[in-house]
């Protein structure tokens, strides 16, 4: 692993990510972001730690119109805090219920309320507020004048381009995925509880070099499988089963997000079919991501293709999204996604079908977005759905 | 693995569950509960996935008075919500920001702000709300009428208290845990790099039966290490380190969550002298545990011992907490918890201090309230710091 990226950002970076949101907060008169969750006070600081994962602890960030980010947080994060390029450190000793960081707030947000100030705080899709709603009451009752405004749209613009930097270590984790999913025909084998080879996939992915398998969804049955979100079971794997895998394993906290499907034994004829429609469905959503392209026509371009099998759009909802820092992120490829391609995002392609009775089929791939069409960060799947064990 | 327990639970379970959540509700006067957190979800319905990872889907379920509750879900997860106890299940295709659920939400609840009723929402200590806020502010709009009153205590009173069931797949996971510490003095060596004896740590407890390791964070530094909440560096252990490991694994969607110190090559004096403080505050707060004992009274009994050592207590802000289907849940064993404790209750027992020259200290074990007292999950950690490597 010698050739990894980089852990973490160079101070610059979060530099030129404050720049670029003071800049898009100027144009909507906006005097600063107020910031609760992990993705979002990560973006602006850096702050990268799996103690998000304890639900007890609110932490806060308010990026003002200019300077640097403000932190205001609990006492356990401060050390972990100060390695960042962030200055302005509050910290509490939480947990407080009676008062888990609010008055430091109410200290830093006074003025701007006082300006009666139109403050940024994420409020539409794809996002929460990450603090009790009880506290956030509170909060808005101690600023009256101050008016909060929902910043999603200003986030989702910054969050949607990803750095080179980003880029890079997205491009590390997919290729960690693939050799994870490389060993899947050693690993698999009829008469194995699908919960094993979870098990050991997780460990060939962390073998490969992920630091973790935050997700890892699938399924396995006869003639193809029923759902794509489900934890596995213990039924063995059989002949004649169709298997899918769906990993986001990350690495320095960002996901790569792809399946890959499988034949145990020998294909039955309709998933052969299903897998090589999504095949060249997944071919014509690559082939669709340039930058100009709205989202929209990236899944049009990928339902003209499944269409061929299944007329219903299934219930998937879309078929694809940004990935990052987070498994999903925006934006959709789907009909109500009207957003433009740029250079940088990142994408899954995402097709799904249903056929038989009641089986469904997923196919996912990894690019970004350059000036010349997509890139594919994750190695392309064969066209003939591969047959193991 | 033969001896694990049943993945799941009978629908009794679920019944009782929501049956005591109904008692509490009629003392409370609340016609119904809002839910949209995946912890509230899982518990009433067994509703078990990964991926709530996705932030992009909101997810809705409503605890009547009386009967099953309703689930308001993506159209995604109803092939797995219809494996559970549920009958009521109503779906869309998710996403869809221009009306992610919300329509479907008024029709269930509009009979309830018809007559003014008062409905149970989360909005305390270590609770949040996982829709958009603008989508919740539409919401309550749409149901003028409705009265929004905070359940966290009847939540909390609810889940603080465990199963037998529960208890048996927390005991399951701690075992788990304890068998992949004792692999750490073959695992870990001087000259490696910490994030690959965390990637080898994942793997030992993958192999012993973890479903997942979604949290592992730690430390190591000459004479002791500064921070709880880090990620793994690349700098290698050496000789003179002081290393701590802090897991949070899974199994069937229940956690445990210790941690183990170890000396590197040697222990200098004042590392050894802080473990024994804390080994003994950890049996201090163990011997505390008892039905009747407040969360309060648990960590004077350990705060006591720490003082020997540390009278500033600490920046982690209290001395243990709940366990069980999150990493962390209430209570907290800290000053401001008066909480009583019941017998049923899990939960750590995690004493620390500050010492040296900026250093800190954690010691965590794992216990399950009983009628005579503390008993342990984990497998107790040895008084002397353990010398590896």
């Amino acid at each position: 692993m010698a050739d990894q990226p980089e852990r973490g950002f160079p101070a610059e970076e979060f530099a030129a990510r404050t720049a670029r949101a003071q800049a898009l907060m100027a144009e909507k008169d906006l005097a600063g972001l107020f910031l609760t969750t992990e993705a979002e006070i990560r973006y602006f600081t850096g702050f990268h730690t799996l103690f998000w994962q304890s639900p007890t602890r609110p932490w806060f960030l308010f990026v003002p119109a200019e300077g640097k980010p403000v932190a205001v947080i609990p006492e356990i994060g401060a050390a972990l805090m100060r390695r960042t390029w962030i200055e302005d450190i509050r910290t509490w000793s939480a947990p407080a219920p009676e008062d888990d960081g609010i008055s430091l707030l109410v200290d830093l947000l006074s003025p701007l309320a006082a300006k009666g100030a139109r403050l940024g705080v994420p409020e539409g899709h794809e996002t929460h507020l990450r603090m009790p709603l009880g506290d956030h009451e509170r909060l808005l009752k101690a600023l009256a004048g101050l008016q909060p405004v929902d910043c999603t749209d200003l986030i989702r613009r910054l969050r949607m381009v990803k750095s080179e930097a980003e880029i890079a270590k997205i491009a590390h984790i997919c290729a960690i995925g693939a050799r994870a999913f490389a060993r899947v025909p050693r690993l698999a084998k009829a008469g194995q509880p699908l919960e094993e080879l979870f098990r050991e996939f997780r460990r060939a992915a962390l073998a490969e070099g992920a630091d973790d398998v935050p997700y890892l969804v699938g399924g396995a049955d006869r003639g193809g499988y029923h759902d794509v979100i489900s934890p596995p079971s213990r039924r063995p794997l059989r002949a004649g089963d169709i298997l899918m895998l769906d990993t986001g394993a990350s690495w320095d906290g960002y996901f790569c997000d792809f399946d890959r499907n499988f034949a145990v034994g020998g294909a039955d004829d309709l998933s052969r079919r299903a897998h090589e429609v999504l095949w060249r469905a997944t071919e014509a959503g690559i082939a669709a991501a340039k930058p100009g392209a709205t989202c929209r026509e990236v899944f049009d371009a990928m339902r003209r293709v499944t269409a061929e099998m299944d007329g219903s759009g299934g219930d998937v909802g879309r078929f694809g999204h940004g990935l990052g820092m987070q498994l999903t992120e925006w934006p959709s490829l789907a009909a109500f996604d009207e957003t433009v391609l740029e250079e940088g995002m990142v994408l899954t392609i995402e097709p799904s079908l249903s056929y038989g009775d009641g089986r469904i089929m997923v196919h996912e791939e990894n690019v970004v977005v350059r000036a010349g069409g997509a890139e594919l960060l994750t190695v392309r799947a064969a066209p003939e759905l591969e047959v193991i064990g």
